[in-house]
């Protein structure tokens, strides 16, 4: 089996070869552009790693993983300009380096374009992977409109959270493990179940990606810790806070979330205070765990040889990272 | 044979009966909200009228002809947040309504949702069906890429501005019968002369209403005449004249472009002016009418029987107004 390093230097070299019209220009340099921002380019490298585990030819995998990530390079542009981000990953986004109009219109093609990488499988699987390639599609775009509604919110509960993480971010990566199986030969029982344990794990993913945000070790993280609280985004600590918190922590909550008087220290230092006092951390483990333990029983129930499924434990334990 | 009219009806009728998802409300809501605003429904009726003419069942082609009609209002919703549309058919735009974040998500989804309506084929029509949407949708974004480029470039050919037009414009008409027609069981050959008759005809069809716009019987027109000239639209004829102009002629040309001190009336009259002492209407009708016989000439071309022809004929004939 060829380890994810590997899958990943393939992705990222075949990026490198995607080539694109000349003209015009404005349609197509920023594709070009975002795409070569790198990333770690771990949602194609699942695609080609189930594959892979099922004893296919990534070589087949490799168009439709180009597909799942000029589909993802698609979403982050467009959602940059709704998001008014002026930077990713160091560098001036598309609506910024030229304009709103241009990141819209990209991404128009970059869709369509990732339809054409997609389309690159044999005639008997087309339809079956289209099929998932427009859910998986429909469901990140859906999963982008209630994170932007859940901003304006003040009653977001616990279950919708769940469904828009699982639908912004878990879907692609239980979609592009579901047709990497297709492709590898997989039938399609073990092909949803793979999916189902992509899912579930990036479930668990993004629900430790909320607690490293609070408690998580700042050189490790990678990240300022106590950027989500800073900047009031609606994860699933504060919103089981919000859940959690009577009489005057509930007004003492509140107040953090709607007064600009505190420092952002002062304030992650008081919220992360609320947080301890009302036990969400454990909460969120609780919960992150029992994601992670959906995703490891879809995993055994797979028909694998036993050393395929350990490569992809140990690969599911290397993202989840433990700290406590 | 099934009129134009009756295959229109049934679009409109089919598209009322299209149903999304009712959450998230503001991604689905605006897909039915530009979908309800009527319009001629031309692009999926010709989709139809071509699996019409090939003796197909047109139940068999109305999903493939709600994804044109869908894909259509996608490229609406997008380019009227491009060129700041207040208003599109007396209603306000998706963008004015709701805002430009909805409107652009919305209209992801929408260009999804076209792929899913489009693979409502059977499959040995699939990938070559879905080919000629990609092919399609790829040159529709071009076009509209090209159109809003021309806006701030003084320099552009008639052969950029064709080019344009069959991309922006004719390319959609061209692809909608080309798949009508394969579905309606025609033969690659027949279907791509289809589709050249179709291009054709849009870019003849596109340039006959750069002449109206100047030219035509305010009451039959249905605009305002000089609308064009007003907004310094690049149309056939402004290029033409572009090109045409030397010297002092040249000086006032420019003049008037780039001068605010005109009222529109003054203005549409001065431009009008130059336009008939170059005689640019007579270049215009001239290469419209090489675009109506290269367009009746693929139409002749056609293996159908000779009525049926005489069908496509009176269409175009009905679409070339030739008022002159």
């Amino acid at each position: 089996m060829k380890k994810l390093d590997e899958l990943q230097d393939i992705i990222s070299e075949a990026v490198t070869k995607l080539s694109f019209p000349i003209c015009p220009a404005e349609l197509y340099e920023p594709i070009s552009y975002i795409l070569s921002m790198g990333g770690k380019r771990m949602r194609p490298a699942l695609l080609l790693m189930a594959c892979d585990l099922f004893g296919g030819d990534v070589d087949e995998a490799l168009a439709p993983a180009l597909a799942i990530e000029v589909f993802h390079n698609f979403t982050l542009m467009h959602d940059d300009i709704m998001d008014n981000a002026p930077l990713r990953r160091g560098r001036t986004t598309v609506h910024e380096r030229w304009n709103k109009n241009v990141a819209i219109l990209s991404g128009d093609v970059m869709l369509i374009e990732g339809y054409k990488l997609m389309m690159q499988v044999k005639n008997n699987l087309l339809r079956q992977i289209l099929d998932i390639f427009n859910n998986t599609a429909v469901g990140v775009c859906e999963g982008q409109q209630f994170d932007m509604e859940f901003e304006t919110r003040q009653d977001v509960s616990i279950q919708e959270y769940i469904t828009m993480i699982r639908l912004k971010t878990a879907v692609v990566l239980g979609g592009a493990l579901k047709i990497g199986a297709l492709i590898g030969g997989a039938d399609l029982k073990d092909a949803e179940l793979l999916c189902n344990f992509g899912e579930n794990l990036g479930i668990a993913f993004q629900l430790q990606d909320d607690i490293l945000d609070v408690y998580g070790d700042p050189e490790k993280f990678g990240k300022q810790v106590g950027g989500d609280i800073i900047s009031n985004k609606k994860t699933y600590l504060l919103i089981k806070a919000l859940e959690l918190a009577k009489d005057d922590r509930s007004i003492e909550l509140t107040g953090l979330l709607v007064n600009k008087q505190f420092d952002n220290t002062e304030k992650v230092t008081a919220v992360t205070n609320i947080y301890n006092s009302l036990e969400v951390r454990q909460y969120a483990e609780t919960e992150m765990q029992d994601y992670a333990d959906k995703a490891f029983k879809a995993l055994d129930a797979i028909n694998l040889p036993e050393d395929h499924k350990q490569y992809l434990r140990d690969f599911a334990d290397g993202l989840m990272v433990r700290e406590n």
